[in-house]
């Protein structure tokens, strides 16, 4: 395991001397400058400007925020200590109130708070928590990374590379490190099985032209940047095999949301007889959400598609639409792989074995 | 069809007191400026540079470029007035060498400049001829748009108004006025069948963001700019019942080369029992392209990818791959309408019987 990280060459994530040093996200791919927290009032501002994004990264992010309150909180009383840190608790959690990775990291790090508040240990026993967390979603993105390879290895003939696509960023810069998505790619790209990887810019925000080609670059793994609209001439000229996606929520029968196009994408593999891969750790997975009609797709500013950065590409006045994610049914997932394992040709009845541990690998 | 001209306020190529007066297509949509042809070299530059785009409005701007030749080497012997509109004749065929339309327009006029350069009243003869290319352009759409309306009353129900999808710009700025794929939106607007129509940007040169969306609201046709990503998820939740695109090149076999995304926009289409409509007039078909595979694919410049307009979007040194156009294979087009007739499920034989007049609406 431990070599494996050395596949990611990108720390966006540094705690350093008493302070959290976070990759600032607003400015890549042009800088790479990187954003002090000295307090956990800027660990807020970091989450809520984007300085970090991607709902395990924002997790981890929070759970250096609770320490940095501790460092700064030390002086004075004891009552007063434990208030100073329980309202700064409070803020962070607001930050983004819909992370469900920032209020379960919040929820651990108070809890042992509060149990070993007198302890005169109490910073370096919250620092290792914190580094726990962190270091839990890397390996867990390690171990993902495994399992797509062993997956590759089962579909592909073993003498031949092939190429991959992927879309939005599902990467390094998104979780603790290594990524979903990226991770398996950065697997696949060190076990020798992929020779090229193709980023789909990923309109409307350019996650895939701003951070994933940077990401893949920055590891010296081949990337080829095109238009989301190249896709299917890609998959019909290129040796694209998989499609390799991240998610934002998955529903209990297989239904995935992720980013705008991926539905798409998704549609034109199967026409090309391209397979589809989902990445996602296990919580990722609601069962709470019986299937993709259930999922509210969150509507973003007309204004984003209207202009690019500070370029005016539209009519200042024209009507747009901006769906920031959609659903693409399960029928279009060949495989869904998560830290508990992997499900191919996912229903209700293969994700509900995942979670009461009846596949590792399931058929 | 004196009326439905006037379904069409774009009037992107004019002709006032001795001057070709063209709509600047290079700063459209934040500024509608014209640009102003007093001479055969005023129209070498407006092609070259971009002023006007699509084939055929070249063809017309070159013909009234001809007419301008004409105007302003007028003094002089004869001899020296031939050889000099000649000579510029030369030069603007030369200024965009592969558009087909230009040089038959050139042609054209040519013939009628040799056979006419001693009538004293060769103004007015090339004049009407430059405005008789103009006008059947015009007329051509419009009869098409007409034909599309039919093929929409004998496939959709009478009492229910149905939205539409289209990828680039196909209109009024691309032709002589009224549009091919947006001449059939126009017609169906006016024919009350359709109630919106959405737009995809089209990345990388956005051309459904900047021309066919600032088309549509000039004409107040309800319009919807989106994402290219977002085509899936509009079809999967909005009224969306034809896909209506032009063409660059149609194979013999109905294979059509267009716009990079119109590939992946078809595969979608057919995904979700949406049907796809070409309007093109009938010298886009190349008999002499058997298929699909036949058509080189333009690879345009890297940068385009990594950068839009000046704002760079990607790592500056990241590989990139920029195809323009992509192969629509004939079975995923439902219907091509051409000023000749329309032909629905194309192949081979129905392509080669619109050529012999054999169908005006084949089946």
């Amino acid at each position: 395991m431990k070599d494996q990280q050395s596949f990611c060459e990108i720390n966006a994530i540094k705690w350093e001397k008493n302070q959290l040093v976070l990759l600032d996200q607003r400015y890549l791919p042009l800088k790479e400058t990187y954003y002090r927290c000295e307090s956990s009032a800027d660990v807020i501002i970091a989450i809520k400007e984007m300085v970090v994004r991607g709902a395990p990264a924002i997790g981890i992010t929070a759970a250096y925020g609770v320490l940095l309150s501790v460092i700064n909180n030390r002086a004075g009383s004891y009552k007063l200590f434990e208030k100073n840190v329980l309202s700064d608790l409070e803020a962070i959690a607001q930050s983004r109130p819909t992370a469900v990775n920032l209020m379960w990291a919040i929820e651990v790090m108070k809890s042992l708070f509060l149990s070993e508040s007198e302890n005169s240990n109490l910073e370096n026993i919250l620092y290792l928590k914190a580094k726990g967390i962190h270091q839990a979603d890397i390996e867990n993105n390690m171990y993902m990374g495994m399992l797509a390879c062993e997956m590759f290895r089962k579909s592909e003939a073993a003498d031949k590379k092939f190429s991959v696509i992927t879309h939005c960023n599902a990467g390094a810069l998104a979780t603790g490190g290594y990524g979903t998505a990226l991770g398996a790619i950065r697997s696949a790209w060190h076990a020798g099985l992929i020779d090229k990887v193709y980023v789909d810019e990923t309109r409307p925000w350019l996650q895939g032209a701003r951070l994933t080609s940077w990401e893949l670059k920055k590891d010296k793994i081949p990337v080829c940047l095109n238009v989301d609209n190249a896709s299917g001439w890609l998959m019909s000229t290129k040796n694209i095999k998989w499609v390799i996606v991240g998610a934002d929520r998955i529903a209990e029968n297989g239904d995935v949301a992720n980013k705008i196009g991926t539905f798409n994408l998704s549609i034109i593999a199967k026409y090309h007889d391209v397979k589809v891969m989902v990445v996602a750790p296990s919580n990722t997975i609601d069962v709470n959400t019986k299937s993709g009609a259930d999922i509210e797709i969150e509507m973003r500013s007309e204004s984003e598609i209207r202009s690019l950065q500070s370029v005016e590409i539209a009519p200042l006045d024209v009507a747009a639409i901006n769906p920031v994610f959609d659903v693409t049914p399960a029928n279009l997932v060949d495989v869904i792989v998560t830290e508990l394992g992997v499900v191919t040709k996912p229903d209700v009845y293969k994700i509900r074995a995942l979670f009461e541990g009846e596949c590792r690998v399931s058929a």
